[in-house]
Parts: structure tokens; C-alpha cells; sequence
């Protein structure tokens, strides 16, 4: 195979859920279509590369130093959701569930990969939670070791405020199926069972 | 989410393999690694969709007007393996079983798509084979029904010229298990047993 072709192969494999096979299936399928998919696929990544950076106060990705989030007056300016990072944003805003506003840290605490307090987008938030229309600090982390410490962490720096400190719900997920569920999630469920009447 | 990472990840998704999900977290990864992997893919993109064209011989992608395999002296210039696409002859070169040469049709005869034999590269096929040199020609082409249809028809086309004209054995793939093996495959594979002793 001609060499810029192998090298094109290696860094596209590179990507999450590609692997050789479908690298090479990809770059077929884009000397397929150059003019429709290749070339404006070069363009937007050389584009978005140079122009797309985090949000000076949330930390999402976008083309502008406020975030069109932030920059929405129409968003909830009282209540933040935290979150570990830009993927988790983009999924509640999928879920259009959440109308207020963001802070992605940038990961979890990790003792295992040596990450503190410092490595984290931590103290930002604390500054923008006593900025005085905050009233709710809604921790959106994951239900792993990691991102539970993260979130005790921070509600315990957050205690001396008034504010409300909130974590999602465990349970059982919409569409699952008891079968297949992990005891703890089955044990968090019972937990907070809800009543029906 | 910021318009122009919507029209990436939406570009990216188009890619065989890749799904809206793969390309959001494609998106983020190639964000995380941008000297590293997003501007250099960029470049490579670009390059790559001005430069790769088909072999002026045999159809193989390269950057130059002969491709590497028609430009390498060492290769046999009296064997030539037919293929469907490029993928096919990628596929035989990393088995590097076979020294000699490539042809690419661009896919199979199909009723079904009208593609007809003006739509392949039969007649730049039956042009070379007669350039004198050659002495077989190995119809490596699927076995479906359009490949095998296809196969019969550049087979005659070659019956008035002295050439081998062979197809890849059927069988049972190495590693295979009958138990999982068509009724097709299992036919073919008894019909031509091979004596052991």
C-alpha cells in the first residue's frame, strides 16, 4: 500500500470505536466521496482545531470565549450542573432535560491516575457558586468510586454556603431490565423506592 | 452544542463504522490530541484527496500514475489477480501470498444495480491480458452471486486466448467451524476434498 495511505490508515485507527479494519473501510469510502466528504472533513478539523476552545466559565467546547450556553440569558442563571466533562454536557443537553447552566471539572479525583484537587476545574467553581444567584449546585458525576469522592469532595467545600447540593438519582435505568442489573444499583433502587399511591 | 462541532461529528458519523455516539467521543479524543492527531489528519486528508488516484494499469490507489505493486520489477508480470475494489487487493497483499499483479474492476456485474460490463474495467483487463507476458489470470472475486456471475463472464471473454484462467478454492475457512458453516460452503468444501495421504 502506498505509504501516505498507510499513514492516513494508522492515525484514523487511532480514534475511539475505529480499529484497522474500519480505518481502511473509511479511507476507502472517502476517496469515494472527496469532494462531498473528504476535503470539507480536512476543512472542519484543520478549522475546528485552530477555533474551538473551553468556555472561560463552564469549560464547554466552543468557537467563542462564552460558551452559547453561558451566553443564553433564556438559561437558569441559579442553578449549575456539574459535570466531569464535555461528553456528559453534551448529554443532558441531548436529554433537554436541564435548562440551567454547566461546570465541567475535567475528569474526577484519582488517586490511581495521581489526580488532586488542583487538576480540576474546583476552585472556579466554588468562585462562580458564591457569585450570589446560584441557589442549586446539581452534581452530575458518575456513579464510580472516583466520581463519588469527586462529589463528596465538593459538596463538603460547598457546606459553608447556603446553597442546595444535589446528585442524580440511582436506580433503575428507564428500559432495563431487573435480569441484567448489577446488585448495587438493585440495592440503591430499593432504597429510594418511591410510592406508587 | 457549538454549530460547527454538530457539522463534524454529523461528517464524521457518515463514515462506515462510525455512528453519531463513536463520532461525538471521535470528536472529543481528536480535541484532546490536537498537534498530535487532529491537525496532522487534517493535512493528510487533504493531501491525500489531491493526490491518491487509480493506478493507470491496474487500479490500484497510489499517490503516483503507476502504482507501487505495477512499478516493482520483482513482482510477476505473467500472474494477474482480479479483484472487486481496492479493499480486496489490500486484503491480498496483507496475506502476502501472491507475488504477481492486480487488476480492479470496481465492483460486479449486477442486473440489480445496472451495472453492466461498460461499467468495470473488463476491456482494460482483456487488453492486458493479451499484452503476451501473461499467463494466468486468477479471478479473485466474491462468491456471490454477482461475483460468481462476473467470474463466468470475464472467463469466457478470455476462452479464445491461451490463458489459465483460475478462481480461488471454496472451502471451509481456516479456523472455521462446520457447525457454522452455510450449506453452500460445506457443498463445495466435500465436492472438492482433498486426499490426505
Amino acid at each position: 500500500m502506498d505509504s501516505s495511505l498507510e499513514n492516513l490508515i494508522r492515525r484514523l485507527g487511532r480514534l475511539p470505536g475505529l480499529g484497522p479494519r474500519s480505518a481502511r473501510r473509511a479511507v476507502l469510502f472517502l476517496l469515494k466521496n472527496r469532494d462531498r466528504l473528504m476535503l470539507p472533513l480536512a476543512q472542519e478539523l484543520h478549522d475546528i482545531a485552530r477555533t474551538v476552545r473551553p468556555c472561560v466559565d463552564c469549560g464547554n467546547l466552543d468557537t467563542a470565549d462564552l460558551c452559547h450556553i453561558c451566553r443564553d440569558d433564556r438559561r437558569d442563571k441559579s442553578r449549575i450542573c456539574v459535570v466531569e466533562d464535555v461528553g456528559d454536557l453534551w448529554a443532558m443537553e441531548r436529554a433537554a432535560v436541564f435548562r440551567g447552566r454547566y461546570h465541567v471539572l475535567g475528569g474526577t479525583l484519582s488517586a490511581l491516575d495521581g489526580r488532586g484537587p488542583d487538576d480540576l476545574a474546583i476552585d472556579r467553581l466554588l468562585r462562580r457558586a458564591q457569585a450570589g444567584e446560584v441557589v442549586e449546585i446539581i452534581l452530575a458525576l458518575s456513579a464510580t468510586v472516583d466520581g463519588q469522592t469527586t462529589a463528596h469532595y465538593i459538596a463538603e467545600k460547598l457546606a459553608p454556603s447556603n446553597l442546595d447540593v444535589t446528585r442524580l438519582a440511582h436506580g433503575v435505568p428507564v428500559g432495563g431490565e431487573l435480569d441484567y442489573l448489577d446488585d448495587g444499583t438493585l440495592a440503591q433502587a430499593l432504597k429510594a423506592r418511591a410510592k406508587m399511591n
